[in-house]
């Protein structure tokens, strides 16, 4: 036996118990005759102690060549300490150590083993498995072990069933870049890791399976952002014989589940916008609603608002789609010096603005704008009336192109939220956006793509539209929004063979090609197949906003950096030419 | 709302609701004036009812043109039946259905959706999501799913912490052979799929992470088998601080937990042998212990042991190894054709020995043997009593080198435990197999490979013959065994960097190339590695033995066939040129 309690576990009701204690050296304290050791493991940390007499001086001598980070065990007498410490649930207890023994010595870790370390990001990834040794990053994984226990406990207890779906599977080419896989046995053949289960769980539902669920892994050839990873990990779920209804209600359930079960908060029933709703008021469709800071249109694209900015020159508000803004509560005395910073931010190549136009309600009741030539106080007064500033605020306008303007200004409410300190990591705001248009058109290729992906419904009083006006067409799809990010999405499916023949079509698919890549899927269709709906959420994502953190990595054991590579293994990496010769390719630099 | 209620739920108490079913057309028998279907769905089956005077022309019409695995929905009252069914939970109700809609029509299935099915294996995998339709085949799959949630209740009570390991990970040439998978932002390189996360679960210990587990997907791109799928699923763990006895404690318990709370079966304390005494009593390092007929050796390499065939001049048995028997008890009137064709099996290349010698011993006290030219009945009677024969019961003997002749025999003994019927597959036994040799020499490339893996530690009174006597250095590695097969296995590590450093020299790695593959981890365990130890049990395997079954793939949602092959989804496939062009890789037929 290595030891008969973890460092976490010995209370003042353990006193006078022999023990034996194994874990890693964190802190040694010699004063001479007495000398303590702070002994750590993942349950906490337990003090050691050692004396000048009692201690022979070889144990002692072998103590103090202790460094941090060596791995030790004692067997010792747990005693009341002198001077308690209360902060660590093990403070009012210490182990006189009989004997000590070096179970492995340490290297000086390359950064510091704690929560403020002094490691930058490059050293503490190739180091993975020392940053992993600090207690903030195994909080991470823990909450991602507590995240996917409970979201078992809820699917398991809602009847789902857990299947596990293929890992080698076809390569399709609608959608993201697949990652391909050699086949040996089938030379000049490929697998692909699947983006997503998709087609799998759709035949699960064929099958009557009913409720499927799984926490998978999924993949992605994409170039990534700071934020993405190639291997990434869904909750994947479908269900039979639902509407769009049935997996609201399933899915918000899950939701506040999580929350209440892994942070103790009840999360109110989550309020729903539509797309266009959710374009119009926050310019986005995925807001973050932990605050207000609503879209006010002075000019609207749509004709029965009115147009408060019309009719007194000022070019870029006459030719402009819309003219929108927003009303930045007690920023009226920004500097010009923040307006321009204000400005230059909004104009990089990110974002892409033209101009900021601004006007102050100062808290004397006057108002000044950028625009004073073109418009008069009586004219700001009534911006003023429409986005409800009063004294003291600042309203920000852009003008523009409807799809753009909205974009713009949707970047910089986010912003001032953050500069406002209304986006609290503490605070969550979970949101479903329903009604997403079916398809978007991309003029690069001069085809319709499918917004969420080609095995979703149309809206059925829509059905009508896809033989005259495909922009027009909305999907029964819903993506759920928490704090301003996307953590799932998914969608009333196509079920019957026709309407998904007629969906290929319209997504630019030959026959030939629709059979080859699905046809298996519109076989099934043809043998029984159930009305059936799903969501998968990303789990990683999912995990960090539970964590309060921006970005994933934090909560993935082994993360990948943006070039794919894990620096820790220093893969992927050359491979034996045996190893291309059986598979019957080779590499082309 | 598709349904208020399932097919499966229904009864008397619900008599009078008016209620929404959906499901599959199960069965139509019309009788004329009245017409029932039976209603099909996951959770079970109800009765539909029709009548001619109640229900409109038309919707009479409709239910007549309803097929098998039709998708209808239906409108009614449910209402006591005439005549019952106890057969069935829902059997003493039925439907009076109001309004009836089909959902989804349904060809003819290519083959019976029922238990005893009349679809060959190659026609339901192409159809796998109607084969996954059949109640056999779905609760296979429902009982992997109680497999997964029993374990993780027992893992998750023990407080291991579920932890991800990635799936896009680097190459080794050392055991089976990778899948790999070309990078694109990497041009040259290729991930690996992992064998297993070994690596990583052991640097996870040197996290300080104390308890892991996954139920995670490993690859090996071999040959298949029929029972080897090139995608399997493991349940991984790794604990630190502790010794061989904590692990085999620690996972008994798990399989007892699996047994109680899947199956409702105490399963006593699991027994324990060593390697060698496995190898001498079944000629196997997976005995099924669900019966005896252990071996008896009338003539045995250990010196110590009688010598029974000696100085008869039978040349067999004096060049032989070793001598060694089975008894098959009541099986002495095997008849002579019986005999010749125990002898043609025993010869095929598969098994290959060279001759069987039997004896024998008849009922009324006589004994016989297939050598009575060189052993008189004195002889064969001390046979008899060697091997516990009694009158009725057959000697079955082999003789030759001691490897060849114990795995031959193995497989004798299995042949006539299912001869016999002693091979029960509702009968379970578990066995640790312990103290296997760290390493085996393979002629051919004139090595030592590792019987484990490279990271199993020697048993430390045995690490000084790691410089004199290499076969003879037995591990810390233990296997668990049920009803013969191996269904789990592990080992005590190896967590300091000379031993590890000393075990690649005997594996024949160059310093270098030990750097290059496992660099990362030999650095790691000069960090402060903990002592450690794991285990990873194969899951389908364990799933199939759970459910009586001989092949994996009945366990397994999508498998793939001998050649690697999804024949429902027709992959692998071959890829656009634009991708490999993208991968910087060419095909090389």
């Amino acid at each position: 036996m290595l030891r008969s309690n973890t460092c976490g576990e010995l209370r003042l009701t353990d006193i006078d118990k022999n023990v034996i204690l194994s874990g890693w050296v964190q802190r040694v304290r010699d004063m001479g005759n007495m000398l303590w050791i702070d002994l750590r493991d993942r349950y906490g940390i337990t003090q050691l102690m050692l004396e000048e007499n009692r201690n022979t001086p070889e144990t002692l001598a072998l103590a103090r060549t202790l460094g941090r980070e060596f791995v030790v065990q004692v067997h010792g007498t747990v005693v009341e300490r002198v001077s308690k410490n209360d902060k660590i649930p093990t403070g009012a207890i210490e182990i006189k150590v009989e004997t000590l023994t070096v179970m492995n010595a340490a290297k000086l870790p390359p950064f510091k083993i704690e929560d403020e370390t002094d490691g930058g990001d490059d050293i503490r990834m190739k180091y993975r498995y020392l940053d992993l040794r600090r207690n903030v990053v195994r909080q991470n994984l823990q909450l991602r072990h507590k995240m996917a226990q409970q979201t078992r406990a809820y699917m398991d207890a809602q009847d789902f069933i857990e299947v596990e779906t293929p890992v080698l599977i076809k390569s399709t080419p609608e959608g993201a870049r697949d990652f391909v896989v050699p086949s040996r046995m089938n030379p000049g053949e490929f697998y692909a890791l699947p983006q997503s289960p998709q087609t799998f769980k759709q035949l699960l539902m064929v099958s009557g399976f009913d409720k499927y669920y799984q926490i998978v892994k999924c993949f992605r050839d994409e170039d990534l952002r700071a934020d993405r990873q190639p291997e990434f990990t869904q909750i994947d779920c479908e269900m039979s014989f639902v509407e769009q209804e049935d997996v609201l209600t399933m899915f918000e359930g899950l939701i506040r589940h999580l929350f209440k079960n892994v942070k103790d908060i009840d999360l109110p029933p989550v309020p729903r916008m539509t797309y266009a709703e959710a374009a119009r008021r926050y310019g986005s469709d995925k807001p973050d609603t932990r605050f207000g800071m609503e879209f006010c249109y002075l000019k609207s694209p749509e004709k029965t608002q009115n147009n408060l900015v019309h009719g007194k020159n000022f070019g870029l508000f006459e030719e402009a789609e819309m003219v929108v803004g927003i009303c930045a509560k007690n920023c009226a005395d920004y500097t010009r010096k923040q307006m321009d910073e204000l400005t230059e931010w909004l104009k990089r190549p990110q974002i892409g603005a033209k101009a900021l136009i601004y006007a102050r309600y100062n808290a004397d009741g006057t108002l000044k704008s950028s625009v004073d030539k073109f418009y008069s106080e009586e004219d700001l007064k009534n911006w003023a009336n429409e986005m409800e500033a009063a004294p003291g605020d600042l309203m920000l306008i852009l003008a523009g192109e409807t799809n753009k303007v909205r974009k713009q200004l949707s970047e910089l409410r986010l912003e001032m939220g953050n500069r406002l300190g209304l986006r609290k990591p503490d605070d969550f705001k979970a949101l479903w956006v329903l009604d997403f248009p079916l398809l978007e058109y991309s003029p690069d290729d001069d085809r319709w793509f499918a917004m969420h992906h080609p095995f979703t419904s149309p809206k059925p009083e829509d059905i009508a539209l896809l033989t005259t006006d495909l922009g027009a067409v909305r999907a029964n799809a819903y993506d759920m929004v928490i704090n301003g990010t996307e953590v799932g999405g998914g969608s009333v499916r196509i079920f019957q063979r026709p309407l998904q023949q007629q969906m290929f079509e319209i997504l630019g698919f030959s026959a030939q090609e629709a059979k080859a890549q699905f046809g298996f899927l519109m076989d099934a269709f043809e043998y029984g197949a159930p009305p059936h709906a799903g969501i998968a959420f990303g789990f990683d994502r999912l995990c960090s906003i539970f964590g309060g953190a921006d970005s994933i990595r934090d909560y993935i054991a082994f993360p990948k950096n943006n070039s794919g590579r894990d620096v820790m293994i220093d893969g992927p990496s050359v491979i034996d030419q045996k190893q291309l010769d059986e598979l019957k390719i080779k590499t082309v630099l």
